[in-house]
């Protein structure tokens, strides 16, 4: 306890290789230090303020990790701290890609203001979005402004992981994402800005015509999507996303406005009830075993649902 | 309960309109009346038996559907009978294409040894694998030798849907599917038969390469999935990816060889867990509410992680 309560000073106070420590302990699956650290990091935390985490994903081949390094430019000539999540689901095969995304934003290893860490852990509790939102609150504690969540694929625990987000950055091209094949993979709903990434390529303007379309359907939702053509390998475009981010956040944490959701809070209630049953999907495990249901269900003489049913009935009467 | 009993003797002897009002009844959540169908249908199970359950998926405009339409002709010839169950993600979005699946299938509305149906059901307890079980299980009851269960989709609740089939057919083309691709969305993880679709088209020799160079990779597994050619459209190739289905369930059931795993009652306990989940969360949420810890989390005083722990205390001690 007193370990981690030195692990947490020094990562808050500058230290890299203990704040690259601290998120080890929280990357391994229910590690007690691991607990005592996110006990420690969210009481320092101070209200609904800093920092804005910004999530960001879109197709394989958009360019996501060309964009955040633009970004991650951009916000230091603006004398922001940033720090970067990448998370990978962890894959045995995406591997190259991920050592790839990492080796090319090397560039910015000697700067202070500069945080990049990838994170791979499935079998954290409360899944992805759990790590992700334990680590945020960390590098909260460790004074960044601005928190680039980036996620390699677009499954449904990545999109999961977009949960953490204030602001969520969808990021397209011409080429790999026309906009119904992004549609079918749910990016669309859950975009606040859209970046049409290599915007130099044909079909670019096609692109961004096409989402404005979709967005203007979804008028009712108070915050029109806005739609922002970049060429991220040449930085140009960026500060119009990063501007848009911002009133984004202004947007999201105006209380006082009609139809105004805690989405931060939200996500925490959420992340409480995904943690509760991590913890009782283990003791149900453990009770199938000790009252010899295993069996019966595994052979089909038993249903699935009575078993449930009678495995988690003196947690729900 | 006697009604529920009346439905699924209905169901189970052929009368159509009652199986839809049974699978409707799964579909709803929690509804206690799909409880009693469930307890019914599994006790009508019986053993390790048929029907063989064969999850097809791949990505979106690899001609899912229409493989799907050339494999029940090709079934029929066999004197098969056929259930299709498409696993739709509810996605608002999507609703145009489904529909336009379904009236390609239409040409077998005739035919009473084949029933499609669509199955959209986020809400379900167990989510879409376990709607998805409960419905084959019901399918099973009415005599089907083969329930074929299409996802629309790729994302990570699509693939969960992968995991109620014995036999997972991998859907590709040279276009859209290529192997790297397919890959990063976790397919080849999951495939037992591989589909390069469209196989006339350029590229597609290529692919199927691709694919036996990556099936080589995973040589300890015991089943190399083997890769075929096909142009759905005009019917090619099925007969034979039918008979590696059948070759896969056979390698599946034959529990003296090395390594044998029972995945069907891997699936049946998986299932059971994911109902304890749905039930404590459920349960979780009130207790948050009741004990006035909601806004704590909410604002971020207490971590999600002491909450969490507090309220599973009683149920995990």
């Amino acid at each position: 306890m007193s370990q981690a309560a030195d692990i947490l000073a020094g990562a808050t106070a500058g230290d890299r290789r203990l704040l690259a420590r601290a998120i080890t302990l929280l990357e391994a699956r229910n590690h007690p230090m691991g607990a005592s650290l996110t006990h420690a990091a969210v009481r320092r935390r101070n209200g609904p303020g800093a920092p804005h985490v910004v999530g960001l994903t879109g197709p394989p081949g958009a360019g996501k990790s060309t964009f955040v390094d633009a970004w991650i430019a951009a916000a230091r000539n603006r004398g922001e701290r940033v720090a970067v999540v990448a998370v990978d689901p962890s894959s045995p095969f995406s591997g190259g890609a991920i050592l790839g995304d990492r080796i090319r934003m090397e560039r910015h290893t000697g700067d202070d203001g500069v945080y990049i860490r990838s994170l791979s852990s499935r079998g954290h509790l409360g899944g992805l979005s759990g790590a992700t939102s334990e680590v945020v609150d960390l590098l909260d504690a460790a004074g960044f402004d601005r928190v680039l969540v980036e996620t390699v694929g677009v499954g449904q625990s990545e999109l999961g992981v977009m949960e953490v987000a204030d602001t969520v950055v969808v990021v397209l091209t011409p080429e790999s994402g026309d906009a119904v094949q992004a549609m079918k993979a749910g990016l669309l709903e859950i975009a606040d800005v859209f970046v049409v990434n290599k915007a130099d390529r044909p079909g670019a303007d096609r692109l961004a015509r096409e989402l404005e379309r979709s967005v203007a359907l979804d008028e009712d939702a108070g915050w029109v999507q806005p739609v922002f053509p970049c060429v991220a390998v040449e930085a140009r475009g960026i500060d119009a996303v990063i501007d848009a981010a911002d009133r984004h956040l202004a947007w999201l944490c105006d209380a006082g406005r009609a139809g105004w959701v805690d989405r931060r809070g939200e996500g925490r209630v959420r992340l409480c009830l995904d943690l509760v049953c991590d913890l009782t999907r283990a003791a149900a495990a453990e009770g199938l075993r000790r009252d010899g249901l295993d069996a019966a269900v595994r052979a089909g003489t038993v249903s699935p649902r009575d078993a449930a049913q009678r495995l988690g009935e003196p947690w729900t009467r």
